[in-house]
């Protein structure tokens, strides 16, 4: 079995671990802190995915939400970066609308991609070079589009901050609706189906883009920072996923503020001389 | 059978021939513009529904969003206000996450709501008095809860107006995370079956809320207009939909805003004089 299938098949027996463990938990604990109940059931989740990796291979890396990472040496053998739930709030509210996502890269370069919609059991995945899937029927290469036909997906919560908010607020305002779902992993997983034509995500972290990176990269979705540039997959960065059309309208917009790029590059340590 | 059972078969037969009609449609006008298709189908279901009403109740009154209203005694007999695609960018961009909204009034008061996730079959409705339903399971009255603790679905266009921002942004700066869905009657539906806690439209039509003003009604879930007045329901509106603890927590936040009031009562033509 290639680690692509094993990942397919360890997902999928995560989100019934998940299923299960809420129903437990829903009932037993239902007096209970929800925000208790998220902090336990990510962390075991974590677990149980950490062991089974571990159990049939041994050798390989692991960078995760919640537990602190193996040694990384990110040029040589296998490095999966997963987050047991993505979309915690949504958990604790909606009961719905929260994934599992994973990324796994081989000898430094991207291998395959998985992102789990939990409580639907439904699998976005792709093994690099070979096209992504939901369940078993691959999907097409993504149209391009431009603003004015565009839903973007992105948090109100950037619109509002005054260092930053300028060229969002032109970006909402040309686009034709801003929609805003509360799980990065699965707006990557609505971009890859053509659900929404962009997704915005003024900081992420490793785990929470990196299984849609790679699949998204199979469709034509191209994943970069909101200036353009690629990202290094290891640190927290701003995330721009949207076709190739899309992404020059939204980073022309972007690139002609001074003010935000300050504000973008100080907020992620980020200096012209790494550059 | 009760005119509330009819009109539970109706709906989902009206989500079914949405859906073949669909099926034929993406097949043979996968070509043409999704803005022609979607505003077939708008009309065709509206006719569909329209004419199974006429049929079996050829004395009802119908208001719909596509065509014009029949001259409407609002006081007496059955009114039905019907919404037959409530989230038509979803229906073009995703297809899914739209639904088809009923409201029913039986002498001038509400007699009945229903509102149907086309592309889950998943129906939410109530009689009046009986309480609320998904498909054929009781719901509970709804939980109370505080901005702090609350998600909030409200669209990104009205944080970047100008003359209605202010408190709106205060809103979502202490809520505990807002979102969009893009259906006002599916975020109804997330209302009364508790996944999110507050819903703010500055305008909706009245078949945008009919139905779920009426549901939500049988499980604790007020609607007003943002300042906590009853709205008149055959006009346009602003809707605030919420628990009774959030609804005078966000209407105290609205109300000591001046600038905000101006704004919203000069746009919904609302004069002091009316109130």
């Amino acid at each position: 079995m290639s680690v692509y299938l094993f990942a397919k098949e360890l997902i999928r027996n995560s989100g019934a671990f998940i299923r299960n463990r809420m129903e437990e938990s829903f009932q037993v604990e239902s007096k209970s802190n929800p925000n208790d109940l998220v902090t336990t059931v990510d962390l075991e989740t974590e677990q149980y995915i950490r062991a089974k990796i571990k159990e049939i291979y041994p050798e390989h890396n692991i960078v995760g939400e919640e537990y602190e990472a193996d040694i990384v040496d990110s040029k040589s053998g296998y490095l999966w970066i997963i987050d047991p739930i993505d979309g915690t709030l949504n958990f604790v509210h909606q009961r719905e609308n929260f994934a599992i996502s994973i990324g796994i890269y081989k000898d430094g370069e991207p291998y395959a991609g998985l992102i789990l919609d939990v409580m639907k059991d439904k699998l976005v995945s792709a093994e690099v070079g070979k096209g992504a899937f939901v369940n078993d029927e691959k999907l097409e290469t993504v149209k391009t589009s431009h603003l004015s036909d565009s839903l973007v997906g992105i948090s109100h919560k950037w619109l509002i901050r005054e260092d930053i908010k300028a060229p969002l607020i032109e970006i909402v305002k040309e686009c034709r609706s801003p929609r805003s779902l509360g799980s990065a992993a699965l707006e990557y997983a609505q971009l890859i189906e053509g659900r929404i034509e962009a997704a915005m995500f003024f900081r992420l972290s490793p785990w929470d883009f990196s299984g849609g990176k790679i699949i998204g990269n199979e469709v034509g979705i191209i994943t970069t920072d909101f200036l353009g540039r690629q990202n290094n997959w290891l640190e927290q960065t701003s995330v721009l996923a949207t076709n190739a059309v899309l992404q020059k309208e939204i980073t022309d917009i972007i690139k002609k503020d001074d003010g935000f790029i300050l504000a973008h590059d100080t907020f992620h340590n980020i200096h012209k001389s790494d550059l």
